[in-house]
């Protein structure tokens, strides 16, 4: 394979796996994991795994990326056998996963420095959405790089927006990762404290999901609540770290988000109660141990 | 008219007015209303004005009642021309107003010492809802008066759903405004937030309506943002009269409803900087003044 016909992908975890699997259908991939294993279930005629990022950034002009944290995206890049360590001429590095927009920025410019475009293009819809392709993707970078790899997004994801600069993906996405903590909180509330006057889930749920209190939230609460199940999914320190990362956001920019301050300190609490491993719905279980 | 092919209504204010039209398109209608002139706008062939709610009991025996508060219904009720005045026999009072269920369950006893059967319907949906007769109604109280006044309720609303003994009605639909109000401002504060991280109101607009941060309330925050109108609508003051019945409710259940508790302190304040009258939305203006 030569860096023109195949396509990168970092990161196989429960988002990045599913996603790569749909540009695999079209296209050569060089794909690398932090855990191997991951990677060489994968591996077949067309999927190749990579040693290292380095290796991946060495024979693939578009690189996708999808990682859970700062620390994970600065370590691929950054990191001994990174990404950062190849010719990086040409490259374009789209980065799926939700990061500071600060570090955002920070990457983008070290990339640019070594030839390398950088697009941060965070998506919202789940695992689900990244199994069934209808992600909703927010990218920040310039709009050329964007529209080459417009196509290759339209694989894995339905709505594609191009929200600006390098870095407003990021940012769009922390801020609606902070409308939906606010709504799941709220949702779990509302139908905590319904069952909790005597109403019955199948009414109440009848009623708030087709009236005013309706929410994308509010059928993953009431799903959940269902089926008894909090295995994550997206799991309650995954969700945390974005509010907090919101948070910053809001302070750097002086915004007062006076109630996501208050969830922060609600969701804290719930985090420190162990349940950092469990579904971000098992909030829920708060009110049982008043 | 004889009390048997007759169908009362009291209270013909913004949402009303157009349930009782839904019903005079296939039933002669008795109305009342304390602004007469209201009242009189509407009168037709088939809609009679009654100088009091007293007459409007003593004439039909379906009941139906939409008012702004307890004080209201209490006194359209309790008052000294009130429906309580007359002989109830055989009455069904439906109460489509959002009031306190501590309030319903005594007008219900009430209502049954004098020969009457209470249900408590309170709508979700809004102005809108009620003009296209696809509100949704919770309604409390014994099933087989449900049954007799469910071909009325079909005809204001889209889903009708029993869901328990009287004031259970009332209790959900508290809950679900609690809900509904943490929503809305969670949509304020996350398109504020975009709008002043430098993002595009319809990039925000579009990627969040079609991830996790959906919601009903979004979709009518970014309606009246876009219109820069906050004619209400649904008002702050009466937002605000819901989110305070729901936490009263909360607090007699001693349930620690601690969001809620946030965003009715951060509600209260944009109540006291005098927007009452305005569009419950226009919570979205705290953040000019900071």
């Amino acid at each position: 394979m030569t860096s023109n016909d195949c396509l990168g992908f970092l990161g196989l975890g429960v988002m990045g796996l599913p996603m790569a699997q749909h540009l695999a259908q079209q296209h050569p991939l060089v794909v690398f994991n932090r855990t191997r294993e991951k990677a060489e279930a994968l591996a077949g005629s067309d999927i190749e795994v990579a040693q290292t990022p380095a290796e991946v950034a060495a024979r693939c002009r578009l690189i996708f990326c999808m990682l859970a944290n700062d620390e994970a995206v600065s370590h691929v890049m950054r990191g001994p056998a990174g990404v950062f360590q190849s010719d990086l001429r040409d490259r374009i590095i789209v980065d799926h996963s939700t990061i500071s927009p600060r570090l955002t920025r920070t990457l983008a410019a070290e990339a640019g420095q070594r030839g390398a475009v950088w697009l941060d293009a965070p998506v919202t819809g789940g695992d689900i959405g990244a199994r069934e392709g209808t992600l909703t993707m927010m990218v920040g970078g310039p709009r050329e790089a964007f529209e080459v790899v417009l196509p290759y997004l339209r694989e894995m994801g339905r709505l594609i927006v191009h929200v600006g600069p390098v870095g407003q993906g990021q940012m769009l996405k922390l801020v609606a990762n902070l409308v939906s903590a606010l709504n799941l909180m709220a949702a779990s509330e509302g139908v905590r404290m319904a069952l909790d006057l005597g109403l019955g889930l199948d009414e109440a749920a009848l009623v708030m999901q087709n009236g005013s209190a309706q929410s994308f939230e509010l059928t993953k609460v009431l799903d959940r609540v269902r089926r008894k199940d909090f295995t994550p999914g997206f799991s309650v320190a995954h969700r945390y770290k974005d509010l907090k990362l919101a948070l910053d956001l809001a302070r750097e920019a002086r915004f007062p988000a006076d109630l996501a301050w208050s969830a922060e300190r609600l969701y804290r609490e719930h985090l420190a109660r162990g349940y950092g491993a469990q579904d971000e719905s098992s909030y829920w279980t708060r009110w049982d141990e008043g």
